[in-house]
């Protein structure tokens, strides 16, 4: 699962790294954001079983509904 | 960017996923990573100076070498 900043709000962490990157002299940079990557292995029925349990996971732990948007891959 | 942690080293950040998802009553559940999907624009010269830069941004800043691999996805 990718879990993003909604685009459009406040990405402070985004914002540090793009501070960090200038300190070290790295230009010609902007829209930096920076999301989580979370990878897990999940038994499943299905395809649609396993996407619908991730969905549920973003929902209710790893994204944070009022500022971030999330999205699954399902691989077998 | 995505820079996710070094296969065979611990990854506290993937167990606590791991237990949260548990007593949230997810089962069927292993092998949970949790890594940084980093973002951003870059005005470059070419592709290869793009993947060139965004290299030792994530050597210099990004990952950390002890403990997590990173990997570069380059969109004009």
């Amino acid at each position: 699962m990718r879990v993003v900043p909604r685009a459009g709000i406040l990405d402070p962490q985004g914002n540090a790294v793009a501070g960090a990157l200038g300190s070290l002299g790295f230009d010609g940079i902007s829209e930096v954001h920076v999301g989580r990557l979370i990878t897990l292995r999940l038994l499943a029925a299905s395809e649609a079983d396993a996407r619908e349990r991730a969905e549920a996971m973003c929902r209710r732990l790893l994204a944070n509904p009022v500022t971030e948007d999330f999205e699954i891959r399902v691989a077998s």
